[in-house]
């Protein structure tokens, strides 16, 4: 085919697709600049509406499903025995953290917009449908768990088990679904040939080395666990150093030692993030020291083999201290390994289009690790501002964001094939 | 003199002095067997009340102060220039923490108490009179700070700042003074020719070496800071374990030294009893830890060291992690040593008597170290239970506290003299 444009340095609208998200981001938009956007309220219902709109304008055609995802069709040529081909699908989630930024989700959706937008641009068609997807409660900062609207599309928890949540003040996600007008007819799941998600990083690597696109080879597992080390309780000043069974001191050694787990591999994480002290009183001795471990790794043999390393330690630096302990594991994420064909389309499209980029995890969770399981998929990292988000100061540069874009979209087409 | 007894073995009356505890135990008893007679309530006045009662029976003559510290004495045969000799004075408080024991203070009161039964009992003279003291509000529990009674008598405060002190309710411990009727009429601070208390060690030194008195040579001066630790806050999943600055694991390193700061003197504590992590969120790497510490040494050039070692700890465990710190004195409570002719007269009346003894620090503040900044002052230790206090199961052996009131007896009379 002839064409008035070279189809493989083809490029996204980068102004349109910025006007999009800080668009977008001035509904629920906070007074530091972040988004307050809280899944299933009505600034989330006006971030749908807006959204719908949009797509409308774009002829695209519009399915909600019971769980209140958004599927934004782009009809596809194949149409082999009287059906359309599953779609390459690309998406992600409008809600936001209570105190948010503008690219957390909503990168995901709009590149996937401008996706469309562009392929409507220069006319181009594509084998498979291309699909605009907005999953439902990914942040789970009201209702709980995370990811939610994806895993029902995914089959990891039920549409039932799912409208129970409830809210802080009692209302259940089926209510709040239905309050807002958005749990649709469809059932949830749908084939789909392949699906992307492009995201800001929400991590420091790509800044740190530079790079503007990330190739994300998969999602970490992680294993939680708290744990509890106990000793006796006694006031600080009559008892000597000695005499003494401090639980924090105890509770100090484990806590690094998890640190040091966590640098055993590259691609390891060993975190603790609570610590409950008690009496927790500035002249007693801590009788009990509470604290989480957050374990994550690529395999779930390197996390065996990193939870087998943490019992061990509590078990030697207790010991040593004459102190009981006490490990409860209480999450368990297995690992995501995204499709060798996805990795490939993205990382090949940042190849052509010339940016630095790096193969890197996913430490955090994602929509599309729930579609990996039922699909072949894939994700590209842009680097956001200090790898800071869920935070009102969360940002990104612009010439990042439309890089990602691109590289989706040439990724999607690879997928969808061109006609 | 001939007497029809040997003063020089002369022991109190075990029983009595038991059941005059186990009798004032009931007033403000605890389903658990502890005691609740918080300072200035309606079971404080019936603890002292009770208290007054046996010593008019004893005819003792009563004063009270305008503190509510009262004072019960015991009339001596030194009168030159027509005035009495300073009193040698004895006691503690009857005032207990909200889930107080039944020893903790009252044991001094009644132990001095009993000293004036047993002078009494063997017709015994004394140049110095005896004079039993009850100290209002030394927990502190309702009105700060501790030891107010004795503070006051000292000179530490003034009457109208500890009469100006609020409880939780906005009751000013001037009204609650009134209230039971014990702002009494006489000035705060008298002579006193020595000063002597008998208390439970609350903690485990004496126990662990199975010694029944301890020789009790001054208390631990204290300086109390807050520290606040800062690195960067950030999801545990998308950060990598190299580009942390973790705050958590800088804190750890130094509530380790902190430790190991107090272990580097016989009779130096140093403990972290408080610790607040920022925002303490499983999968978030702590932004900020707040934490205390509590340094305790027998004199002040100690006690600047330990700070001294403290200071330069943050710095270098900092540093390497690229956290930033922050300390902040909060307390400084100066070292006492007890007076060489009071520590002598408890440790020759343990030596006569046969009792197991050993010379240890009060690592907790006590009245008589007020009294110490006014006159000669010791005191004297016996075990308790575990070395647990300020708790309902606190407990003591009656042979111990009978042999603590053994060496109070021949301690007091040291310094009265016979006549």
């Amino acid at each position: 085919m002839n064409r008035a444009f070279d189809l493989n340095t083809l490029t996204v609208n980068s102004e349109r697709l910025w006007a999009s998200l800080m668009d977008m981001a001035k509904i629920g938009a906070t007074p530091k600049g972040g988004v307050k956007r809280i899944t299933l309220t009505q600034e989330d219902k006006a971030g749908r509406d807006q959204f719908v709109a949009w797509c409308k304008v774009q002829g695209l055609s519009i399915t909600i499903d019971q769980m209140g995802n958004i599927f934004a069709r782009r009809a596809g040529t194949d149409t082999a025995s009287g059906k359309e081909a599953a779609p390459v699908m690309s998406g992600s989630h409008l809600d936001t953290q209570p105190s948010g930024g503008r690219f957390d989700g909503c990168y995901g959706v709009m590149a996937a917009l401008e996706v469309c937008r562009t392929l409507d641009d220069y006319g181009i068609k594509t084998r498979h449908p291309i699909e605009v997807a907005v999953w439902t409660n990914e942040e789970g900062s009201r209702f709980t768990p995370v990811m939610e609207g994806s895993g029902v599309f995914a089959g990891k928890f039920t549409l039932e088990h799912a409208r129970a949540q409830k809210d802080v003040d009692g209302i259940t996600m089926g209510a709040a679904l239905d309050a807002i007008g958005y749990a649709g007819p469809a059932q949830c799941g749908h084939p789909v040939a392949a699906y992307f998600e492009a995201h800001i990083e929400q991590g420091p690597v790509l800044e740190n080395a530079n790079k503007v696109i990330g190739v994300v080879s998969g999602g970490l597992g992680q294993r939680w666990f708290t744990i509890t080390v106990t000793g006796m309780e006694a006031h600080a000043g009559p008892t000597p150093m000695g005499l003494r069974r401090d639980a924090l001191q105890g509770a100090t050694h484990i806590i690094q030692a998890i640190d040091a787990i966590g640098r055993g591999h590259p691609d390891t994480r060993a975190t603790v993030g609570y610590v409950k002290v008690e009496p927790n009183s500035r002249n007693v001795i801590p009788g009990t020291v509470t604290f989480s471990a957050d374990l994550r790794a690529p395999t779930d043999a390197l996390l065996a083999a990193m939870v087998e390393n943490l019992k061990a330690e509590c078990e030697s630096e207790c010991a040593a201290r004459k102190l009981e302990w006490l490990i409860e594991e209480t999450v368990y994420f297995p690992p995501t390994a995204f499709a060798p064909e996805c990795k490939e389309a993205v990382r090949a499209a940042a190849t052509r289009l010339g940016y630095p980029q790096m193969e890197l995890v996913s430490g955090a969770g994602h929509d599309a690790i729930y579609l990996a399981s039922v699909c072949p998929a894939g994700m590209i990292f842009v680097p956001c501002k200090d790898g800071i988000s869920h935070n009102e100061i969360e940002d990104a540069k612009q010439e990042d964001i439309t890089a990602g874009c691109n590289v989706l979209l040439h990724a999607m087409l690879d997928r969808a094939g061109v006609v």
